[in-house]
């Protein structure tokens, strides 16, 4: 009885989902694919069916289950109301008073938004394992974030808890974030921030650089590995990328003072050589803590979403 | 029985003392001279000695009151422990349990960061009532700040909890902030830092200015009074650093995303005008925000500080 766990991790193309036993390990994991039309009314009914089936395979019952967790890709009230979120075309849902009726009433059932509870898995079992207080930043086409402190999430009162992508870092910045913005760290420190800037650093400069030769291809991915090798070019604009990363990692250890943040998303891959930069510059921006926060990688990759969503229902016990 | 609470506010000059209804009525207030000789092992002492005579002349008993809150005007660590407190001459001090024990052991005694504690009591029954997540900012020689969620203060792993004074917000400051940093929000928004920034802006040209008049000895309430008037240097040199604050309260917004900005310290005396000043910046620095976290200024003054300390007992209920 309440062997298991189960986490769903909704995206805008395909559904995760995992049975984790309560203690964190993954027993199985599937996907399903995102039906988003009439307004995404099949997404929910799709997850259960599915997740019946797999239920019956590894003969799983209801009882044996602690509760199912969702994760939702865009802002959860603290009781549960999705009012809208683009990504999946729904309008004023209740996903996980949705998900407990298609079960059958009988289990607890919770939601959340996909970062915060990213950040969750990655403390339940992942690079944060073991950190009460931490801040997960995820690196990827934006810059998301996932605040933890004392094992709950910090979703904010207006949903725009961990938003740091869109704390203004750069002044004069000329275009225009997708929030309205100008000069958002997301801007700069995202994957299309970090080519963005390293664009600009190769258009103002006539001086060689290995970047050069992927042309408009250019990927983040590109520019750490030249930076890693040592190309000055993508040494220096990938530097002002982190650089402005770690300041905002330093304005969080100014408001929260977590332990840790646990760097995931793409551009993570970039591995160590990431770490090592926002380290250098997040001790240049905290002088005043004798003891600083570590800087460390995720480790659950694509699967964060689907441990923290299983982690939502176990409670901070 | 347990109709009362006592805060105790621990400074360098004096300490205040307070003894509320656990309601939240302040029933009897006074000061004792914080003697900081021979480490300051008599500030204790001296507070309890006053506290009973108190007691006696208002007929309390030990066992009317539900407990004693000590703010310290350092950091404290989660258990209790101070191990440095420069202000008092501290080392290793553990404040709640020496209390307890100067009152005899059966009193529950609790201590905290004093601008931590401050926040709470504006929470408690200041200009944050009802309000359960909130950043409280005082504006003084320094730049201080207390956060509290859902009705706790987040004091920060090391310590640095709200430590908003110390985010860095100007590249190329050449002065260095008392943290080692350079371009911190203290230099720039404090009392000594709005009268700097004044100071730099009326050697910068040679346009007319009621600030001139008041020579070295210019205050930051001569400069809020200026600008109040419409002094166009005054508006000028106030709102680079008023800007400054409105861009940390942002940034605050994007990690924890709080209902209300609470306002105090000296310079909060300016009033509504500040407030409707930093407002409009805050307003430029949140397009994400469709709704936007208040700001409003703090009503307890001084007293704060003994408010915050007997709410420190009380718990969160």
């Amino acid at each position: 009885m309440n062997q298991y766990v189960v986490g769903i991790d909704v995206g805008g193309t395909t559904v995760k989902c995992g049975i984790f036993t309560i203690s964190g390990v993954l027993m199985d994991k599937w996907e399903v694919p995102t039906r988003k039309e009439e307004n995404g009314c099949y997404i929910l009914p799709d997850v259960a069916e599915s997740l019946k089936m797999h239920m019956a395979e590894k003969t799983i019952e209801l009882g044996d289950i602690e509760g199912i967790g969702i994760g939702v890709p865009g802002p959860v009230d603290p009781n549960g109301h999705v009012n809208v979120c683009v990504n999946l075309g729904w309008h004023d849902h209740w996903p996980a008073k949705e998900m407990q009726e298609l079960m059958g009433g009988k289990i607890r059932c919770a939601a959340g938004n996909d970062a915060n509870v990213a950040a969750l898995g990655e403390m339940w079992q992942g690079g944060g394992k073991g950190h009460d207080n931490m801040l997960m930043v995820t690196l990827g086409t934006g810059v998301g974030g996932g605040l933890i402190l004392n094992g709950h999430i910090v979703a904010g009162v207006h949903g725009a808890g961990a938003e740091i992508g869109h704390i203004k870092v750069r002044d004069g910045e000329p275009e225009q974030c997708n929030c309205g913005g100008h000069g958002c760290l997301e801007q700069v420190a995202s994957a299309t921030g970090i080519v963005r800037e390293a664009k600009r650093t190769l258009v103002s400069t006539d001086e060689a650089s290995k970047m050069r030769e992927f042309g408009e291809a250019l990927t983040a991915k590109d520019i750490c590995d030249c930076a890693k090798e040592g190309d000055k070019l993508a040494v220096q604009s990938l530097g002002t990328s982190l650089r402005f990363l770690a300041q905002v990692l330093a304005h969080v250890s100014m408001v929260v003072d977590p332990e840790l943040f646990v760097i995931g998303g793409g551009v993570s891959k970039a591995g160590q050589y990431l770490v090592d930069v926002l380290k250098s510059y997040y001790e240049e921006f905290t002088p005043l803590l004798d003891e600083k926060a570590d800087i460390t990688l995720a480790t659950l990759g694509n699967d964060a979403g689907i441990y923290g969503s299983a982690r939502l229902v176990l409670g901070n016990e």
